[in-house]
């Protein structure tokens, strides 16, 4: 299922398959929260912006419009009209992140929607229920993300329960996924690593959840709150551990560096709601930082955002329609800063997955450096 | 300039050409108030449902970002990459509807503005320099708009006014266009008739300013308050005396049956916000009349919003998926129904012109007014 087909270093270039297409790796995932894009993306756009996997979320699905309304409409593939690769996430993240009034137990998680306030409870057996009724691709395990940083003792005793509620959606998703109802049959799991900032944590749990023999194994609970050199210190002493014929996905990473840094420590799959985050505020990645569009001196500016860029906004509109665009809040400043964003990130790790082929991704990684430091 | 290729009863087949390139009438065009369409479409969605005319607003463009800087990088269609036939109108429907504490005299309107409240005069000298610069196809007169109804006086001395002002106009954006640097020295102007709802104003306003001999004729303050019955009937007097071999623009209407009647009145062209305001309430246009996407009842429908249309939306994604994104709030909620509201609308005029094309305009219009007796 997982092949991989090239190495630099640590650095791997390798294939997926899922029931909807092969995935090449490295890969980003693109966040389509509630199935859709922020900034009015559909499912057409990430075609046209080189997008591999749509990535939803369970807890916002599951409270709106609900798991049984796509289930019987077919799946979140066919409601939302996109035939590639979907990765769903498994909800613990949001309920820890989004959710108020949390309460956890060994059975799983009650808490208030963001929504409306009602009262909801989450097992592992329901982020399952949920994700086989979506009918994505890759299914999350339905774990606990502590903040950075929690007392060992509390980060120690949640990752035992995350193992256990890991072989209960194990079992589970076996379960839900050869019913003949199935919508997707071919959906697999993906166990999630915690431990917070603790090496040795880490590595305990990912010794216990590699025995599980998933088909891949993401990096949880990073990116949230610790300094980028602790990330990275954890990211080295799992690369030597998480099992070497799986994917690796390193959860809600990040900036472009954290990208090239978290493949050069073995990591095969990100995703990240900045670059959307970021174009919604007017802020544009190009390869020598970030550029606000906003500024003044982009007024009169006729070039595009980038002009080694080859998106649909920069091959058709200027910095200063964009920033007259976003001054007078149209939803088209959204939509055009949304498919630019987007669009560096998919080529970011296809010219991430380009330099492995060829044998020089450690030299891309150190030319990339080179030109985050020059600024605009 | 302007050709009458066919004509039905008071219903005209008609083409005028600008400087960038043929209109067929009767037209609807689509409304861009700061350059963008609302729901965030761009210049090539317009294209692509088949908009012929694009609309923008002299007074949004004037505050923001300023016709100096529009100018300076080539004019409007540059700047938003529409290569097509441009109206701008005067922004005096604008002065009178959005604009606070607004003045009167003859030199022209003071106003504060209803961005950052600042005192801003702009006289039909203004209205004209900011058009020139923005270089529209068609500039439209500065008028006074009344509200519907107002005591005759007040319309009687308003309507002196607003032909004094004409004059000015006229006169003003002669001398701006033929000006070396001029952005687009093709631009005509259409003057604007006005009169409130009494027939005797209209007409003797019509008269007078048809002596003008412009391009074109627009008639304004409809659909500004009066019932629909009062508009067909001002319609039906100014068809008479209306000048024959000029368009005519009713302007800011309205709904499909409106725009019809209006066709069947002798009236070319139409603009209205309706279609994307609707949309964005998730209102969809359909021959037999209006939905409500939110309705409970699209919330399992896997039908287009209506399976004869054949825009983008309609091509791709079901009911049941727009009811989610619109609950959902996402802004490709909003970008998916305009695109289906404004398909419509220029399938309409479209419709509109094979009819008369075909000479079974009045068989078509009888056809649609059955239709929309028939509620979905």
């Amino acid at each position: 299922m997982f092949k991989i087909l090239k190495t630099e270093g640590l650095a791997r270039r390798g294939s997926f398959i899922t029931p909807h297409g092969e995935i090449q790796t490295p890969v980003f995932m693109n966040v389509g929260t509630q199935a859709a894009i922020k900034g009015g993306l559909d499912a057409f756009d990430l075609h046209n912006i080189g997008c591999q996997v749509e990535l939803s979320n369970t807890y916002h699905l599951h409270l709106r419009p609900g798991e049984d309304l796509i289930k019987k409409l077919g799946g979140l593939h066919k409601f939302m009209r996109w035939d590639r690769p979907i990765l769903t996430d498994s909800g613990g993240f949001q309920v820890f992140s989004l959710a108020k009034l949390r309460k956890i137990s060994e059975d799983g998680v009650s808490f208030n929607s963001h929504i409306d306030g009602r009262r909801i409870f989450m097992s592992p057996e329901d982020s399952m229920r949920i994700q086989s009724y979506l009918g994505s691709d890759i299914a999350m395990a339905f774990d606990e993300c502590v903040e950075n940083p929690s007392p060992y003792e509390y980060v120690k005793e949640s990752c035992e329960r995350t193992y256990r509620w890991l072989e209960r959606c194990k079992a589970e998703l076996a379960k839900l996924n050869s019913r003949e109802d199935a919508v997707n049959p071919g959906q697999v799991l993906f166990g999630i690593n915690q431990g917070g900032t603790y090496a040795e944590l880490r590595i305990e749990h990912m010794k216990r959840i590699a025995e599980l023999d998933l088909p891949g194994y993401a990096i949880g609970g990073l990116a949230v709150g610790e300094p980028t050199a602790v990330m990275y210190d954890i990211l080295d002493h799992l690369s030597i551990i998480a099992p070497n014929d799986k994917p690796r996905y390193l959860m809600g990473v990040g900036t472009p560096s954290n990208i090239i840094e978290g493949v050069a420590r073995g990591i095969d799959f990100f995703d990240c709601v900045m670059p959307a985050r970021n174009a919604r505020h007017g802020h544009f990645f190009t390869k020598a930082g970030i550029i606000n569009i906003k500024n003044k001196k982009y007024e009169d500016d006729e070039s595009p955002i980038d002009d080694t860029c080859c998106c649909y906004t920069c091959r058709n509109f200027s910095r200063a329609y964009l920033r007259h665009l976003f001054k007078a809040e149209e939803m088209l400043a959204m939509r055009l800063g949304v498919l630019h964003n987007l669009t560096f990130y998919n080529n970011l790790a296809k010219e991430i997955r380009d330099a492995i082929d060829q044998g020089n991704f450690e030299e891309y990684r150190n030319e990339y450096s080179s030109l985050l430091s020059q600024r605009i």
